[in-house]
């Protein structure tokens, strides 16, 4: 932990909580069941903001738009929906996207260059923007105070509920917030479907200053549960600073910040877990530790093998400690160990000591934790100093089901 | 297809086609079940012999024992057991991997270390000692020219049939056959459970000519249907030659040397083509190929972010063309290409054009195609001139049932 965590409080609800932003969901029929899938949230004034986009080499007209408007590091206001990712739909895709944008800042009367534009759905229709349009007019109208919860219900896709976390800290005399809402699901690791979040505060920070914290705080969460690279076409991370807390500016160096990071690390992760844990058919929820690897790299590299593996992942499922599958898996990794030097345990449930199995007693211990909703599996390389986490989910047969059937 | 391709017949059966080879397959007690779980197969007389390994960094016992074998070049015989894979066994299952081909080259008067071993089961447990060594003199009782089949069914563990292959050609005026079994399952790619396979010939080769032929079917075969590096504890591909068919030496630079190896590669390709159709749970084979990437690797990579993602894979199984899923996979490869040249087409039906969808009625015609088992997904990436192709299968519920409840 680092110094001024202890600050922190965690509070109900998502962006609502942040002073400064209105926020609304609403139903325009992109979706076909009829559900919310347009969302608008606003901040009030001009925005600190600071965003991180996928790695995909294909990417969604939203995202290509939502880049060039990052440059201006000013915030008014972002449009997202989901049941369509307006994704491989060519200039038309643009066009779309920058009109959804200028219909907000016509509605809101403020800069289109401050309006981010985000999709999520299917790849590879054009957006129906007369149901767009529809949709942007009436989230205006409705956007409120209170709207933070209709927003993150609104960017769901095959998510099972909304997303939604806020934390609470003071600076100075001033308490300031920093609250998010999230939408995910998709098997996560290792092929995410989109993955999109918004996160606001109302603290003072500066466009540069946001962006090294949200950087680092993605890193540490976000980029976690998903594998690096492993994005799809349309996933962003977006977070504006309003300042409407009235605290005084933080700048690099204070404690304050710190705290801020701490704050904006936590909203990244709880919302990271809540994604993974809402992995598509997900039953379970496995942080994997790598521990003794000869580098960082490394315990990332045998992090990500044993996490994205579908007969460990199965394994998981099924409650079974088949152990020579992590051992499998870590073999293949490219992190190099020896074999015969191995630790591997379930929670605090030793089960392979040495690169040897403990044997049907040490199995059944180990089963019974994994009959929990979730565990850590912690691997000992003995090989170095470094170590890495990542979390993971089981893969079972309604995460199939699930995606042999999604089109929305 | 190469010069003297023509010349190839293919024949039934496996194994008991090779002159000078004998087999047999056993039930032992290693598998619960009762099922066949140890096979012998013995050349009558020294022959060369050649053998690609697992790359992982963790390597079952009988992997370790025959790599040290292959050293002298010379063949008596391999005996292979399914049910336990002697994989994280330590010293213990060396001693019992050594003590098994003992066994084998005692009852059959011949040098131990012209003796391999191959085994495929459940990792982490102890050999049942006393069952392998009562299976080994039962085979080496019953070994016969015809007892091909036995074996072929004896080493599978989730397989749902016996995999054999033979195919003869001509040199000068004998008759010679090159023939195969093997065992795969598991999903193949991206995560293979172990691959075995044992093939022989009665042309006469060289071990080093042999070991080279050997090197390049695999490439373009058994490599094409896993990942390279992506190879479990296990995986063993031995090749053996009798030389008893009476025919000539295959001398490098000759004809007949480049028929022998368009027979091993037709052997390599057919097994290879039986383990992926019939991975785990698999509905469907689909041969994905990558055509004008800017080199090679980057044309693998591709078709490995295609062959390995799990939402392509669903797609598949759905019979439903989302297309987006192949397109996201392809960013994401690591390829250097512009996805507003992309074409993309199941067999021969094309579903995107330069990037965008060609539309319903494109998609339906390329959905009748996806109800077939069999079918090719090719994308052209208009980026440069390289190509590559690999078969991989969909991913379905059965899949997670079989691997969830795994542990024979």
């Amino acid at each position: 932990m680092r110094a001024g965590t202890g600050a922190l409080t965690t509070k109900r609800g998502g962006l609502s909580g942040v002073a400064g932003v209105r926020a609304a969901g609403v139903a325009c029929g992109l979706k076909k069941t009829g559900r919310p899938d347009l969302a608008l949230v606003v901040s009030d004034h001009p925005a600190a903001v600071a965003a991180t986009f996928t790695l995909n080499r294909v990417q969604a007209a939203p995202v290509l738009v939502s880049k060039r408007r990052l440059r201006g590091g000013r915030f008014a206001a972002i449009v997202l929906n989901s049941g369509n990712a307006n994704a491989c739909t060519g200039r038309q895709g643009i066009r779309d996207a920058e009109e959804t944008a200028a219909e907000v800042a016509h509605l809101l009367s403020r800069p289109v260059g401050q309006v981010f534009v985000a999709s999520t759905g299917v790849i590879g229709r054009p957006l129906n923007m007369e149901a767009v349009r529809a949709g942007v007019r009436e989230a205006a109208r409705r956007l409120s105070a209170k709207g933070g919860a209709q927003a993150a219900r609104a960017i769901l896709t095959t998510d099972t509920g909304a997303k939604e976390t806020a934390v609470e800290f003071s600076v100075g005399r001033r308490r300031v917030t920093v609250a998010g809402m999230a939408k995910g699901s998709g098997m996560i690791a290792p092929h995410m479907a989109t993955m999109l979040a918004v996160i606001a505060t109302d603290a003072a920070v500066d466009p540069g200053t946001l962006q090294r914290a949200l950087g680092e705080a993605v890193a540490g969460s976000f980029n976690c549960i998903t594998v690096d690279g492993d994005t799809s076409t349309n996933d962003m991370v977006l977070c504006f600073a309003t300042g409407a807390a009235g605290a005084p500016p933080l700048r690099p160096g204070t404690s304050a910040l710190g705290t801020f990071r701490c704050a904006l690390e936590q909203v990244c992760l709880t919302l990271a877990k809540m994604i993974a844990r809402d992995g598509e058919g997900a039953t379970k929820l496995a942080e994997i530790r790598i521990q003794g690897a000869r580098s960082v790299r490394e315990a990332r590299q045998a992090a990500e093998a044993v996490a994205t593996s579908p007969l460990v992942k199965t394994t998981l499922f099924g409650q079974d400690i088949n152990w020579g599958r992590v051992m499998a898996a870590l073999g293949r990794s490219g992190a190099r160990f020896d074999p015969a030097r191995v630790d591997l345990s379930v929670d605090e449930v030793p089960v392979v000591r040495r690169g040897l199995g403990l044997g049907p007693r040490a199995e059944a211990a180990a089963n019974r934790r994994l009959r929990r909703r979730e565990f850590g599996l912690t691997v000992a390389l003995h090989a170095g100093a470094a170590a890495a986490r990542l979390w993971t989910t089981d893969l079972s047969e309604a995460y199939v089901r699930i995606n042999a059937g999604y089109r929305s």
